[in-house]
């Protein structure tokens, strides 16, 4: 592209930009957007097909690759931002949230980051699976609504950062999926780090069940280079040998991985920052859908600890200790998450991750 | 917005239009983008739920509803698009073609529409399901290969608008996604037209499976203002008492569905268009992939002709009679799919659905 037309594209940008500043929301300018498989594997049949008779000899089946949509704004930051589901959920975590105002993949484009939205292997649009699985629709909801920290059912935590009209709560728990087939971490952390190949350098921002998954992913490919995980649940990693007691909980114990040092000193070459939100007891609690936090809190800082005794650079955040009250486990999609986002978007800063 | 504001912005868009005119590919300016679940029903535990135990009673499930994910471009023209996928398939249909080029979700945002991805119950994003079922990965993508008509396996065919490098028929195999339970014509139209009654009128484009799936949306719907098929397979609809026999193929019969003349009227009252692709034997062939086909155009044919008869506007275009030569089952996706979309903005424009 010529320099002329450069220059035209940002005083015609700036215009757009300032001429809109009082509407409700600005435009999002993309430069390019589409989606792909990544990663994954092939199963063939022995014997050759015939095209006629159509049985299973010499046919073909791919599956357990991750599926990604991602969008480019205009004058992209160098570093895209790579957005991962938790459990039960898929890209959709980032999208509109259950009251229907804007989640991370708007916010953080119109922040001026590109944002890849991460189907894991076996999950969402990434459902072609390498494993055998029987699914039967089994009622659970109650169960995550006091999991991911709404309430106690029937009732909303007092200053919950959720929105208690019926069709937010509808909306929400019609933004879980299924797994179609068995957690692989192995296959899971395969698929994410092909993608970090494919796109370079960037930035994973997980949650919860992913968190674990994203250490390891990070451990595979230095083009990893940033972590924000929010709630991360399991598979905290550290050296063998330093690996902590599991840490009780009322919903069972919150046990630790250990892996070769090598491996273990790969997390203290990045940035990273975890966050959790409200309403985690201070002290062991009978209900297992908050206690589980505590657990994984203590489990997180202990995780810090480690890793930055090794030199690293880990920051935990708990929201209600900087002021953010409220907080279930979806802070990125709580009706604060401007201000989450403000946070995140803060220390990206401070770490020099928002380039352009 | 004040009017001024109004001014600035369309000035603004003017100059970053022209500005990027050489550009490979110009920028897509987004009103708004998100997504959300549509329809679906919910199914609940008697009893009542005790967050401590949390047994099954008084649980919960939220499944079978619709996923959709929307953009709308500025001055957006008044109808919206919304691109329903075929049989095993999910939205990705619309997305980035398997050879890495735009497909008609960026061809018609950037033509002006608004464009809306459905996942159908069951299926991608949507697959929470209220039936159950056992998915076990089995090789069958020769077949897919065949009935997708990109040739007879391994061979494709002369001239076929499919690119053959071995990375594209990898993307184009794992765009596959399993069905999360059995097909139910019922909840799967009652979940689009939940969808119709959510954005109000709009053009429904449907492929292959959907096809029959949209005329049963259509009738249920009067927000379907026109419908653009690309190859139905099934599910063509016609008054009881007129319903064809069957079309013989060598995979199998097509047949037609018969329903009450009050229902079938309404597929009579808006413009229908329907396309079919290439390599289309003209006479009975042993080759499944292909024959069945030339029975779905041959009924196609038959139910245009009933609908016209009784006062209806279907059109249907075999794409090699209009010079368009070397389609396979996703004319959308093809190496040809500007061409092909651009038929499809012709029609639009006669019907006069592409009004602003």
């Amino acid at each position: 592209m010529k320099l002329i037309t450069k220059k035209f594209i940002i005083i015609a940008l700036l215009l757009l930009s300032s001429s809109l500043s009082h509407a409700q929301t600005k435009p999002m300018v993309i430069q390019e957007q589409g989606s792909f498989a990544v990663g994954g594997s092939v199963k063939t049949n022995p014997g050759t097909f015939d095209p006629i008779t159509r049985t299973p000899e010499g046919q073909t089946f791919h599956g357990d690759h991750a599926y990604v949509f991602y969008q480019i704004p205009v004058n992209a930051r160098k570093l895209p931002l790579v957005l991962w589901h938790g459990i039960g959920q898929f890209s959709k975590t980032w999208e509109t949230t259950p009251d229907g105002r804007e989640g991370y993949q708007n916010i953080f484009l119109r922040r001026g980051f590109a944002v890849y939205v991460l189907d894991q292997p076996r999950r969402g649009r990434a459902s072609r699976s390498m494993d055998s699985v029987k699914i039967v629709p089994t009622p659970d909801e109650q169960m995550w609504f006091g999991t991911f920290r709404l309430g106690v059912w029937p009732d909303y935590f007092p200053g919950v950062q959720f929105a208690k009209d019926p069709e937010t709560l509808n909306q929400y728990f019609r933004q879980m999926a299924p797994n179609i087939g068995g957690f692989d971490p192995g296959v899971i952390s395969d698929a994410t780090s092909k993608l970090f190949d494919k796109i370079g350098q960037g930035i994973l921002v997980t949650h919860s069940h992913s968190g674990g998954f994203g250490w390891l992913t990070a451990i595979k490919n230095s083009n990893v280079k940033a972590i924000v995980s929010y709630e991360p649940g399991s598979g905290f990693i550290f050296p063998e040998g330093e690996v902590p007691t599991p840490v009780a909980s009322s919903s069972g114990p919150v046990a630790a991985v250990g892996r070769p040092m090598e491996e273990f000193m790969k997390l203290t070459r990045i940035p990273i920052i975890i966050y959790y939100g409200d309403n985690i007891p201070a002290k062991p609690d009978p209900n297992p859908g908050t206690d589980g936090w505590r657990a994984r809190l203590e489990m997180a800082r202990l995780w810090r600890d480690a890793v930055n005794r090794h030199g690293g650079d880990v920051t935990v955040v708990h929201l209600p200790e900087v002021g953010l009250k409220g907080n279930t486990h979806f802070p990125f999609s709580d009706l604060n998450n401007v201000e989450v986002a403000d946070l995140m978007s803060k220390w990206l800063k401070e770490k020099k991750l928002d380039k352009l």
